[in-house]
């Protein structure tokens, strides 16, 4: 899938994503970069609103895994089980999010649950960082794929 | 606060309140009850987008808390420092966010500590619940009140 692609998809498919302002900067089995614009996003302190970051930073996590699924021919669904966010610093600009993706192993295990069971839970991290790569916020959720019927 | 203001307020100082199509039904000491339509927030499986979920949870924690210090005669700021959200079966009606208030206790040692501080925590969760009044998804977080400039 090619970022412009992920960018439709979400936008067609959750329309809160378009809200936000959401663009794929990038996206590969390596990871996930998606930004979003301040304006669209800020709270009554002119920072970025607590919910929008999440939501960024879960987009960042789902794109990722929902492309690497894709990318092994498994055509699954992904839905959010847990999230746990720590906001370190405001965000005073532009929101961008990164997902790194987990440990090689535990994507390989969640790729034979995929296969033997149909469903899988993988823990996944994104990060919210600003121009000097500073990391302001911290998310991790678990997400479950489903082979879908 | 009345509920109308409150819905105005939000809409006006976060645009993405708007966006997610927010309403209050109750505000008061009591508790804080918000929704918002599934269509505005639905994801690629026509349930509530996680992202979404997790921005009323949010926004009914602050508005208890906002309106609480506001009761009380102080003027703070209120901005979430975590967030742990379960996300416990899908929810494939309308959002419907319920924030319950903590302890008394913990609420006057948060007032003590805006007087002799100038800036206070407090646990606040909110809950997503369904017409038959089940748990849907389950939120905590902590919230700091500065007193405002």
């Amino acid at each position: 899938m090619k970022p412009l692609e992920l960018k439709e998809y979400l936008c067609a498919q959750i329309p809160i994503a378009q809200a936000l302002g959401i663009d794929v900067v990038s996206l590969s089995a390596e990871g996930v970069e998606l930004t979003a614009p301040l304006e669209a996003n800020r709270n009554h302190l002119g920072t970025a609103f607590g919910g929008s970051l999440g939501s960024v930073m879960i987009l960042a996590c789902y794109a990722w895994m929902f492309n690497r699924l894709g990318e092994d021919g498994k055509n699954c669904h992904v839905v959010i089980q847990t999230a746990q966010t720590d906001y370190l610093k405001p965000v005073t600009g532009n929101l961008r999010a990164v997902c790194s993706p987990p440990d090689g192993a535990e994507i390989e295990r969640m790729l034979r649950h995929v296969d033997r069971k149909g469903v899988a839970r993988l823990k996944i991290s994104s990060q919210i960082v600003d121009t000097s790569g500073e990391v302001l916020c911290r998310f991790v959720g678990d997400f479950v794929a489903h082979v879908a019927k």
